[in-house]
């Protein structure tokens, strides 16, 4: 869910698909979650084991909490018609960033849960006897890691983000240029200029390109 | 470490103040991180527990690892002033992500290690029947991660980037717009001009706009 819109092949979708497959995953994913936390829960209190006692339990806990806040959100604000463009421009870069950030929390909420389990479960050998069933399953945490990180690396590439989408020029003044038009500008040519003026223009045009550049996910809203 | 460019503060230092900071810094942590190897294999090997099983070690090693060869590079590339530009420009989006995928390991790690200790640590009453040492130190695994996610936001906001150097021009070819003084364009003046001329105008501005975005960390070069 987090790459859809980092895949080339979907760039050729419409907008309205791509939010589609992106809450549709992302929906699905919480379902399973669901299912998992009844099934935890159930297989606690089957065995006798307390709930929530962890840091695992706590930490996973926190990440599908604020998951299904995000997802809550997500529908909300940039699915639903009704959020105005400026609400969607202030909340996106903290959509991708909460969503990056639980996706890297449920990561390190597995690994804590692979060591639990590991530790619970091998007992004779021991997991410190290093039986092979603990080399597997250190491989596929580490496999896991991997993963996490590759993610993470395809949705932080700039090169990787969905061109901007031709109607979605129609949403800005006239003076400002979408996302990724920003051509060489004519400022530079004046090399005489004065220094501190450039200095000036230099600082202006700087908070200027940050406005632009936290409004730049609109590609994707 | 990791803030050390995007603290305001440190805008005013030279450049070159900075790096050493943020290498100084990293110096400091890697030197600890050997230091709790090293006490850690010796704390094993006291009390005949073997090495390198746990999913923990494992992943924590390549951390390590990771994290020294990135210091090495750092050094290398980005201190030492042999390095070409053209080499700073392809590294620094590698050397930034590795730092920050790097430390969000350390911290995934960290919390694996917490939930062992937690668990072989506490036998009566066990981790289980959450005594509130249990609590505390949950306590502290959950600061972690509220930690490790601010410092991941502060790292990835545009805005807490440092401003471009006044020097970073003489780097850049005549015709090139230093990072964040692209200024309104005069292309988009040219409302009537023909829309496939635009588009494909647009098109080659996005790709070069994303060579600079790549090349964009050059202010911390």
């Amino acid at each position: 869910a987090i790459i859809v819109y980092r895949l080339p092949w979907t760039w050729k979708c419409s907008k309205l698909l791509m939010k589609f497959i992106h809450a549709g995953l992302n929906t699905i994913a919480m379902i399973l979650a669901i299912v998992s936390m009844v099934a935890v829960f159930d297989f606690h209190n089957a065995k006798n084991i307390p709930n929530m006692y962890s840091l695992h339990s706590w930490i996973g806990l926190t990440a599908v909490i604020f998951y299904s806040l995000q997802l809550f959100l997500g529908f909300a604000v940039f699915l639903l018609p009704f959020a105005p463009v400026r609400l969607r421009i202030a909340l996106m870069p903290i959509h991708v960033y909460s969503g990056l950030a639980i996706f890297a929390t449920v990561i390190a909420t597995a690994l804590m849960g692979i060591t639990e389990k590991l530790i619970f479960a091998l007992k004779n050998p021991a997991y410190s006897a290093s039986p092979p069933e603990a080399t597997l399953v250190n491989c596929l945490g580490l496999l896991l890691a991997i993963f996490g990180s590759l993610i993470l690396w395809m949705a932080s590439r700039p090169h990787w983000k969905r061109p901007p989408a031709e109607n979605a020029k129609i949403l800005r003044p006239i003076g400002a240029t979408p996302e990724g038009t920003e051509v060489e500008s004519t400022m530079t040519n004046s090399s005489n200029a004065d220094k501190s003026d450039l200095r000036s223009n230099t600082e202006a045009a700087r908070k200027q390109n940050i406005k632009f550049d936290e409004a730049g996910q609109r590609s994707t809203m």
